[in-house]
């Protein structure tokens, strides 16, 4: 599966930092939105919870004005869970902002517990 | 250098996901702005920026009405750069959320390029 | 050009209105932003400001957990001007939410007077 | 009925669009939310949602600093519904900002079906 | 002068202390934007800030729903400084929430010096 | 006890008034939450609602890129009461912003009358 670029944000001055560039921790709140509508419109399910994220390097700065592209893939589907791989680019430069290669998500019940999601596929069959 | 508990929160329905946890997004933030702080601090500058993050696990959710402590503490440091730990917790319970083991933050100047921060001092002498 | 669904958002409790559907001012506040990002993008320029829109009506209401789908394609593109059209829906149902015939942006300069840009190209030609 | 100018805000840095004027999508939410407020208290009622715009046109930009105007007046009042016109302008210049014509707001049941509301009084009587 | 109740909030989900009552720091935000809004538009100036706030007694709470009504009259007028008074109340009930006798604002130069305000006339002339 | 400083903010645009300067409300709205939490969690207990703030004055302006220290500490512990003292500072210069002597919390049941809470000890035992 290629990765998809969907949501693309526009920073303004209410996104950043005290140094005048995008926040971090706004940025990887649009990150982890974004990757979870990604994870729960392909598991077709609303009980997906952020498990984990691999590690991630800021490789730019982001500017007020910038357009910021998100884009997803899938990397793996297991019993209950769905890893994304993720990256964030500036779209008029294609800057590489940042990328973090696996992002979990596990399908729960009510009490929180892991449950298989209809979309895995045993692979011997 | 001891985890230091500062910064707490209680989880308000604006910070809840659509399932009525906390949204995994707006804990990276308060996560991505206390370490921001404590580093800003540590280095006694404000030309720090997020350079990059290890991999972090969600342990467990957060619900309305919990109290969130965030704590962060002094890995390494650097010429440039300042390491932290974070470390995050419901206070009544002593529940673990969510750990990062390093948070790495790099001083720099206006062109944006990594600087000496004057807390630095060489082994050597 | 076809209609393309890019952003997709989940509803989440601070999206709530007093009732507890979706708040139609933040639905509009979604759509402006999403349709002045798809017009940016498609003129190649940051300096668009939204001039007019269309009339719009709420056909459904829109609760926690629902995936959003925002959609936006070019209606017309005149010399200082792209119109776009835009379309919601609730993404499992299919069901739509509202939508808007014609949004109006155009190109200005430092003093907010209409100049053109850069994509306009003569008929005649 | 005479237009009512009564809310009033002050344009903020954490309101603007990243050409530093007021985001257009912001003053939709301050628009929505005020008529809203203003149908709910001429119907006393509090289960209005909103039901449809008019076509609106932005005539100038609003600059950090400014104080904004929304005004709302009743334009209809139907079985279950009433019709507002807004408008908005800077209070020093007088400046108008943008006008809607009609909002239409609809009273309805926890089903979200239209229901009289009280303030309706039948023509002949 | 007459106590004029001017701006109307309705209270969303994203207003709620984690108790499900009008949070109390966001009832003080808009108390202070509305009355630092009646102030600069009395005193005719965009420089003023808040300088004091004289005790509130939060008297009930809000809930989801509720309409909150905020007034605002002048108390005096100094040299450099205009003295509001402040009342918030739910609209349906009349059920007073908190007052506020004194809010002192100051108008203020570049450097934040205070400076008179063309509103102020001796008394002796 | 001694005043303890946790909370640290940095102050960031989106926290500014139309002046450049760190928003009152805002800073209204970190003091109640800080001193929210730090009553909680002295007094164990999930049912506070603030009761009264007393006088307050607004010593010094904070900028973007300042970091902001909230202090709390317990100046009396009723029955069903805690009272918080609050000391708010600029890091760097310590420079105090302002300083609140007495915040009141009360411990409430579901239905919002005070109650005794668990910390309480008669004097005379």
């Amino acid at each position: 599966m290629a990765l998809i670029y969907r949501t693309r944000k526009v920073v303004k001055p209410g996104d950043l930092n005290s140094r005048n560039t995008l926040f971090g921790g706004r940025l990887l709140e649009w990150i982890d939105e974004e990757c979870g509508v990604y994870a729960a419109c392909q598991m077709e399910t609303q009980t997906l919870v952020t498990k984990s994220m691999s590690e991630l390097n800021f490789l730019a700065p982001a500017r007020q004005g910038d357009v910021i592209e998100i884009g997803a893939e899938t990397v793996a589907v297991g019993r209950s869970t769905i890893t994304v791989r993720c990256h964030v680019r500036i779209k008029t430069t294609q800057q590489e902002i940042v990328s973090i290669d696996e992002i979990v998500f596990v399908n729960v019940d009510d009490d929180g517990r892991p449950v298989r999601h209809g979309k895995y596929k045993r692979k011997s069959q």
